[in-house]
């Protein structure tokens, strides 16, 4: 953790920042280990030149944040204060430069920061933080492929519940009970699961809709373990499949190895969706491709790099991300298969190992 | 739905401004039905001086968005599009006042609305909103009855499996487990489970501490149903409890029913924490209250009012908040006791219902 601070007190230096404010909890968990959900009460971590870090939290979280927080220097308020206070009491005077996430910090907050605060700048903290994320260290690697070994047995586990007749929340609940058995903190992202035609929703909402011979089944989930995110999707048949499905499936497949065969350090972003997209294009199903082929993952769900056709950023080593092309036909269905890797040297290692060939369950 | 973008509508006329953009995916779904969860994609409801609403929505979730939205005028931009150049075709050229929620945008969301839009003034959207949302309607509060209704089934369930040596977050995957089984769209929060000592943390996440003879055990949790939260906290002993902890879950339960007792339109949000907060401090526990009496509840789980000792803001009929005193000593426990309640014409209603007097489970 202390190493973060550097890393963070030389931005500070090499940018010329008077001081910057962390206040997104996500970051001051990567850069503490102190792990919170402040809802609307103010949390920060304040680093000013040349000066010990202070960490800002609520009262009632005071004990929590002694118990997690590798900065020793933790200040409170309660309720009735005015956090904006306690940051200009700390700053003093005039500031000319401040930096700020400028992705997390909303108008409001920025307002009111601004009138205690008073500095002549407000830089944007974001890209240092995003770039020390998206280098994965031996340690989250860790944890990513421990939060996929755990979404993973889930879903090995939840797939002997699946049975005629059973709504999608009742394979939801099976799911999110399993997560929590097995130890994970939670699901990462809202479970989704959807039979039949809604499977073409790729954000639709599991309902009372009962699983029926002939349906698709789609499973887009993960969990939080240690902090960090797994996400995985596997679409399945049940009963039977049709052939204009089977030719559907097959496509994503392909598409889905395609795309991760593209991925390693030097290529773009861009390059990895046009990869899987071009198989989904030359099979003639371009359009119902309707979104980028991945995203980051770590700490967040989606975070940087997103790999959309026009993001000509590069891969690096370390980074982390989904491959999930999908192909989605209005009353028919939808399939989309999901796997999470990480960037190595020379290529990708892919995390998740929960097998793709189509499968027909009965 | 038609009747709240009227609201709207008129605000932006009497107000004066030429537009407003909504992008809080909640206050989308409460204006048009379209719930959705758009991560870091753009999602917003624009309403120009004298124009239909449209809304922008990411390409993926358009089948939702046309089958829920009330709003009929729906356009789509995928992954590699720009959506504030969209904005800036529907703006035109300069526009002298528009309107955000400016505790939702964030600032760099506001840099590249404010590119694109040009406006002379942004002005603050969220007062009117909050307005809009603080008096409950009717159908509103029988949603929120609902959720308070799963939540107390899933704890009256939950708590016949409590057994000695069971861990929290065992505890937490069973109630949550229950949520989704009786058709709650998920929990509202993180569900809080904690055992002993750990009571104290007004935050404290659960783990694997085995519950054992002596133990407080304190469950703080709540569901989503319907678009709506529930928020409840029972505190138990387990096999026996403590004078001194019985005193103190005692004292909370006095500050509970004070503070329920003195709510009723037109008196303040402050008088609600010091009516409760009086009891306390009468004790000798004043310091280890150490947060505000409750907040509103309703599509959030933490909205407006906050009810704090400096808020000077009046109840008003058909606010809906929570009363929810505790005392925290380390190192021994905490105790919380938490109600939903509805301001009524001439006092409050409490929505949750689940028994509040000391229980030794065995």
């Amino acid at each position: 953790m202390a190493d973060k601070i550097n890393v963070l007190s030389n931005a500070l230096t090499n940018n010329g920042w008077k001081g910057l404010l962390v206040t997104d909890p996500t970051h001051v968990y990567y850069l503490t280990g102190f792990a919170s959900e402040p809802h609307e009460r103010f949390l920060g971590l304040l680093l000013l030149n040349g000066e010990e870090p202070i960490l800002i939290v609520p009262a009632l979280d005071e004990e929590k944040a002694r118990e997690s927080s590798s900065v020793s220097r933790i200040v409170t308020h309660t309720d009735t204060d005015n956090p904006y206070e306690l940051l200009k009491g700390f700053i003093g005077g005039s500031i000319d430069s401040f930096a700020i996430e400028k992705e997390h910090v909303s108008v409001a907050r920025y307002e009111a920061l601004a009138a205690a605060v008073g500095a002549g700048r407000y830089e944007d903290l974001g890209p240092v933080l995003r770039e020390m994320r998206v280098r994965k260290s031996a340690d989250e690697v860790q944890r990513l492929k421990h939060a996929v070994h755990l979404v993973e047995e889930v879903l090995r586990d939840g797939l002997t519940h699946v049975r005629e007749g059973m709504t999608e929340v009742e394979l939801v609940a099976e799911l999110e009970y399993r997560m929590k058995k097995l130890g994970a903190d939670g699901p990462s992202f809202d479970t989704t699961v959807l039979f039949g035609a809604k499977t073409a929703m790729p954000h639709g909402e599991p309902g009372t809709k009962k699983l029926a011979p002939g349906d698709l089944l789609m499973i887009d989930m993960g969990v939080y373990a240690g902090g960090y995110a797994s996400d995985i999707t596997r679409t399945f048949a049940f009963g039977s499949i049709s052939p204009e499905l089977e030719q559907i499936y097959n496509t994503v497949l392909q598409a889905n190895l395609a795309g991760i065969a593209a991925a390693r350090p030097g290529v773009t972003c861009a390059s990895v969706d046009q990869a899987a997209r071009a198989v989904v294009e030359a099979a003639g199903y371009g359009p119902a491709f309707n979104h980028r082929v991945g995203h980051g993952l770590g700490l967040g769900i989606h975070e940087y790099p997103s790999l959309h056709g026009a993001n000509q950023d590069p891969l690096v080593e370390g980074m982390v991300f989904t491959v999930e092309p999908g192909i989605y036909i209005a009353g028919k269905g939808g399939v989309r298969i999901e796997d999470d890797v990480l960037v190595t040297a020379d290529g990708v290692e892919v995390l998740t190992s929960f097998p793709k060939e189509l499968r027909i369950l009965a």
